[in-house]
């Protein structure tokens, strides 16, 4: 895997404000992972934040003194030879995009959310051909380097990687599951090294199905602590979740939902707090304004405070642990998104799921994890079969496609809504999406 | 199958409005399947109806000269010694407990629906064990007899019947297969005899994945002209869908729904129906009133027109050509519930599925149909866990399943309703639901 | 399907001694399969064996007063040209290669044979390239056309065609299945129109897991009575079996073999009468010289009965109901090969295999038929891998694979001897297998 | 899982002459697996030899300063209560009955063997229902109790186990896997601990699919090292295979097989040697009584160095590393017989198979290892069939069964002599085979 000369990195999107994370993580785990060379990468248009993204990068390292050669540039392909690592942090149309995702289904009374419903759906067909862009680029220039990627809608992405092309070294993303984790483990009352979760799902739609301290279930007792869980505990533990589920319906399920369900099952009370309020594009907007502001000052050389609010809590962990254990071989279980080989038995062969996988050299191998627990089984379901249609739609532009996708996702309560919220970001989104105008 | 003297009909519930279409059914098709004795069996409160219901028989059999016995019993066991087939149509509860279903949902701001949603659930609640009962009893008095079940929610018992016991002559039937068939013939224009469907999903959730005439596939046209069908074309045909839907989602997902597909795919607008008129249960109240003064008048001797209007179109045809066909062996295609087996590759393998099948006198035997259409797979998937938990819950009483189960189900918003509405159904139908109060 | 004037069949491999069986199939069916125009098509070195089918063929049609043109050609791409169905009858390196495929292996002490172990492997490797190649020119010449391949080995050639290809109107098919109708019937004592077979298996490794008559289960009695036959009359059967079973052994696995299991199940006394006789290729050599000189008598205008000893009985019917019930959408059950798609519920989804189906204009629709019966399912899988790896061998040219894949076969004791006949039948058909000369 | 006092196993067959290895490895590991007690059980007539082992066992604890009580027993369900661990290692008939099963059958020209063949098929109708009554003690007396088993045949016994009781905390063990495993880090020039296999198959038919060197795959060197190793080479290896495979075969397969291959793969070679020499059973009768001679010594107070020769190498670290890693709840890999639950996704679902597990302290944890090699797809089917009829003929006596089963493994080349050697080994092991004279 490594050079030579240590291990290269290169981070496309590298001028998100998600990137003093990596840079962090980056340097805590240097002697597991010796980067000595990160690439950040962006588009023209980005240029400006990348550059200052890359500034603090600088000072960051040398302030820890480790040896790692931080460089900036738009040359994506020049960029990507001799790279081991490869991570993907992008959005196309950047937040105006994103806030379109979110307003324009809300006009039309339903859920828009950067992963979740329309929104989910619009991020993936702008994303997606840019990825595979990526995937044939890695292909032919660093064939055998891992590309860890963390856009959203992860799991759509995974899942177009792996049935749109050969590539085998593609690993989906997410801090959901370490979320998951550490709040389960708060919880119980255990650190969180001593918990294991096993997960059965896919990406922003996954279910703790089992819950190990010290290699043993404690599931029933982490279901019923979980069903009883106090409406403050769970605003204090990263959003796990809006609002705290009725204890029959946890104890109904026997699994633990992830902060994503509160679309599906909270839908109601969501859709109440959205018409309300910003949506998130719009907050967000304004945190980055903040935090590029900080990032300019140059005597910061630490990963500032104000960054834990945007969002990404425990990206850098989930993805620098990631890129350590492949690189070490390390044999540990993380919690990522590949592709299922049977690891759910009644899911799709082929698809991305998201699952605890023991983390080789060679990758994420799945614990086999047997069918999907019933109780869970037909949202699951539901979910994976409304991500495939995303997937051909984003491939081959078909807008009945994309109708017939948002129509039977269970945010969308009737199918001629479907139409018009599809035409309205179709029109709103054109520049980004050439395959639905051909 | 048939006994010396001829084939014996057991009907349990015979006292029920639709069973002079039955009768009528079994007149028309004397040759083919020559029914010496029909019993219609009901509870001692159906009595009255029963007496009244079986009179009228007699004399439509009389007037056709047919000879075949009719009985009328309230000793079910005896009824059952002898006989070919068991036809079982019931309603524990009768009306009253129909329009709780319906209101109590309603008051929630969800449908309840005969055999959709909270009312779907509550009803195969209150049937389920009833159902068992009868199969315990067959396989003790007539073994060899074959259940043809009628009652609602027919896929949901038919998948109790498959799951919970081990008999294996239970099939489960709903006239909206036929209805399909016949309204796709109108819309192609050719006689329904020419036309057969292949169908994928489960009762009351199933799509026509193609359509063929004289054994060619046209279902490009036919997705086509249903894309395209105007509205009064719709009503027209048997109510095929409440609103006809927009060309762009049948486009997409390449299939043809069922009529009770309105209920997920224009939920919005039947919630609206529903909360401004009375619910179906109050509707057909009425009309039974009706239907039973006119089979009151002894000089009626032919099914009345009126029966039409109660809403089981073509249950007739649908239930005595399955009996006819089985009698004699005939190897014609009819739709019906069965056990999976594989027909439909990726749905559970013995869980209930409506498909095309080949009828021969070992019963229905379903034509591969590969894996499901991927544009309705998710809906598909969806109902089909939600059936699995109604029935187990139908079966163990628990609570929280049902109240994890209703959540699920994409006519409920939010999980809290579904627990304010398991609740309140569960006290309404207490006498009914002692499984749930062990 | 049909064109204005009638339809056309293209007959590849036209020169065949069997030709006579199906032209006068086609006579006999001229009311259900109207043929206006049958093109026999061969190469080069079987022109004068072609013109003298040619000959008879059309003094055949004659002496019926049929209106059907028998043109000869070894034009193959002309002749496909508006083909509504392609027949396909070939034998790559004709008789000699047939008896080297039986002689060498035979010298190391193993069977080979034209469908099973070595000597079927190397037909199959011979034979799959240029069926491939048939294939190519249909997509392009006459893509709506029907191809029905009668090439042995019939099965493996229907796993390349579904595997390397996307043509999706490819049949296989093999007069094994009527045959073992026709002796069952017999057994059962009735008319062959009065019993049905359900079978699982592939080409030439096929069980009867059900039998039917009247459209009920016999099987029962069927095993019974097979498995305790009497010599006499298991040869009486179209050699149903070289030897009668062990009545044990076909009760233990409750279905009924084909002819072609003796060799796995009395792998010990077939290789004996192996050794002692002529291999079936040098009879058949001489069969066919007595046979051509009868072809060759002008005066002949009727299929020679001596044509019955060749071994092909009952191919004509098989393939000639085949395209009738294809024209007529005749919705009649065949035993043909195609793809598994589920209705062997454990099998590979994709690949061949040979089973009861539903024949409509849309061509071959398997009845499912569950998972295995558990008594035969290793030998089946067994043969579907040896198959799997066969094919892929066939078309990838590895040795390595080819010496695996025979080694791997029951019929062969040990892996060295793999080696021995793989490379002396590499050697002696190199001409013909280019792939392995890569 | 431990008492508050330690840990107690409870070793049914204690009187094994295997013992002293495992009593050595518990020593071993008493940091890991703090033994406090350990009961050795055995039958009525094995009781001297037990005697002879337990206080051999006791003078090695004493030697080696270990508070581990051991005690002896025939009172199994008194040494059951309040066990954390139960081993079983069994042999029901003792040598006598295993030089009869290798003898009968090689008296008929087929291989018998301990594990394969007609041998292991008897032997697993003798073991299994001995077993199962083992279970039920377990489930009643210690349900909390993790059984694992070393009696052969391993596989078919945990097939057993998996399909016909509810138990769920069985695993079946095997040294093979680590032998393959030290083998193969040989043949690779590595230390055994960085080594890591991928498994797919069932015990005693099962290949390394991958090889890990520190976490990375180094499968494509580890099949040609492994194709082209020298004789000598492979007889240095712990009986690797009697004799190496051809170098096109292994490449062939891209698969290592284990040892018991060379039944299959060198069917010929193995059956001459066992027809010129003494059978294992004759061999290890004489071996076991040169070591009870060594074992009544009571000056010897280790594990004698000629216990390795009676061929159990590794057994001890196998068996101790599984109960020390479920103990500890280390999270390691190991190689054991578990339920499948879709980890070889092409295998039935509760199948026992032999793969690489994680160990917890809720047991084996299976890696997905996605569907067959296809290279070797066939046989593992072939073999996991004929292991599922076995296990059925077992638990029901059905002669006729035992019969098919046994003429569809590859080691009969006829289904007659099936016939002939299950009937002569059902009447020479009758007493132990109560279930097939019902």
């Amino acid at each position: 895997m490594a050079n030579g000369n240590g291990v290269k990195v290169v981070t496309i999107g590298g001028g998100s404000s998600y990137t003093p994370e990596l840079v962090e993580g980056l340097i805590l785990r240097h002697d597991r992972l010796p980067v000595s060379e990160l690439v950040l990468v962006d588009v023209p248009e980005g240029e400006e934040k990348l550059e200052t993204v890359g500034a603090l990068a600088r000072r960051m390292v040398e302030h820890a003194g480790v040896p790692m050669r931080v460089a900036t540039t738009l040359d994506r392909r020049r960029a990507l030879e001799g790279a081991d690592f490869v991570t993907t942090q992008i959005r196309v149309g950047r937040l105006p995009a994103r806030i379109l995702d979110e307003r324009i289904p809300l006009s039309h009374g339903i859920m828009g959310q950067e992963t979740n419903g329309a929104g989910g759906m619009f991020k993936a067909f702008r994303t997606i051909p840019v990825i595979l862009g990526f995937v044939r680029d890695i292909q032919e220039l660093c064939p055998d380097a891992w590309m860890v990627n963390f856009s959203n809608p992860s799991g759509m992405i995974e899942e177009a990687v792996l049935t749109q092309t050969d590539f085998q070294r593609a690993i989906g993303l997410c801090n959901v599951p370490v979320n998951m984790r550490a709040g389960i483990a708060a919880i119980m009352g255990v650190g969180e090294d001593r918990l294991e979760l096993r997960l059965q799902g896919v990406n922003h739609f996954v279910f703790a199905t089992d819950v190990l301290v010290d290699g043993r279930s404690v599931m029933d007792e982490a279901v019923e602590r979980y069903a009883t869980i106090a409406d403050d505990e769970t605003l204090a533990m990263n959003n796990f979740a809006a609002k705290p589920y009725s204890p029959e319906f946890i104890r109904g399920i026997r699994a633990i939902p992830c902060p994503y369900h509160d679309y599906y099952f909270h839908t109601a009370e969501q859709l109440d707090e959205f018409r309300t309020g910003n949506v998130r594009g719009e907050v967000v907007g304004r945190l980055e304004e903040t935090l590029f502001a900080t990032y300019r000052d140059v005597r910061l050389d630490v990963k500032p405070p104000e960054l834990a609010q945007r969002g990404g809590a425990r990206y850098s962990d989930a993805a620098c642990d990631l890129l350590a254990s492949i690189h070490s071989g390390a044999g540990d279980i993380q919690y990522v998104d590949v592709r299922n080989r049977g690891c759910i038995a009644d899911l799709p062969y082929d698809s991305a799921v998201e699952v605890a996988c023991r983390i080789t050299a060679d990758g994420a191998e799945p614990l086999a994890t047997g069918r999907l627990n019933p109780r869970i089984a037909g949202p699951v379901h539901m979910i994976k079969g409304f991500e495939r249609l995303v997937v051909e739609a984003a491939v081959t532009g078909d807008r009945d496609l994309a109708v017939a996708a948002l129509a039977q996702n269970p945010l969308c309560p009737t199918e001629s809504t479907s139409v018009a919220v599809v035409d309205e970001l179709l029109r709103a989104h054109g520049e980004y999406l050439p395959q639905f105008s051909r």
